[in-house]
């Protein structure tokens, strides 16, 4: 892999992950999360899982460090949005 | 690519795609979008937009195919929560 192509791929990781956190604040902010949908990010934590297993198979590392990281931010999510839902 | 790997890519990338889908039909469905960030599908869309570069770079057709799919989904979010928040 080229030097140009692994900061495209950071750069692509950081947006997609960092998208997630807003989602976060405001949940924690608003203390509620009725809008959300929980399917969405089930399937979602699954796709982010997949994209883990792919890039450990490629030796993509920009895919499992990024995925990686949204898998996390997904995961408070989901937490946050069961615990406020109740 | 061993055809493992492409199997792997294509499922995740299904996920990711089809977790906006619940987003989407919430967003026609309630004719509303309050709950969702603008902020945070502006930073999706460049991310989603830099994997669809950073696969062309690399030839990685699943991360191609599964991030235009995902690119389209959330410009209809987008399109439609500006609308409804309106």
């Amino acid at each position: 892999m080229n030097k140009y192509s692994l900061y495209i791929g950071i750069a692509a990781g950081v947006c997609t992950g960092i998208a997630m956190l807003p989602q976060l604040y405001k949940i924690l902010k608003e203390k509620k999360a009725e809008q959300l949908s929980i399917s969405m990010m089930i399937i979602l934590l699954s796709g982010l899982g997949l994209w883990i297993f792919y890039g450990i198979l490629k030796k993509d590392y920009p895919v499992i460090i990024t995925n990686g990281f949204s898998f996390l931010i997904n995961l408070c999510i989901i937490f946050f949005s069961i615990k406020y839902k109740k």
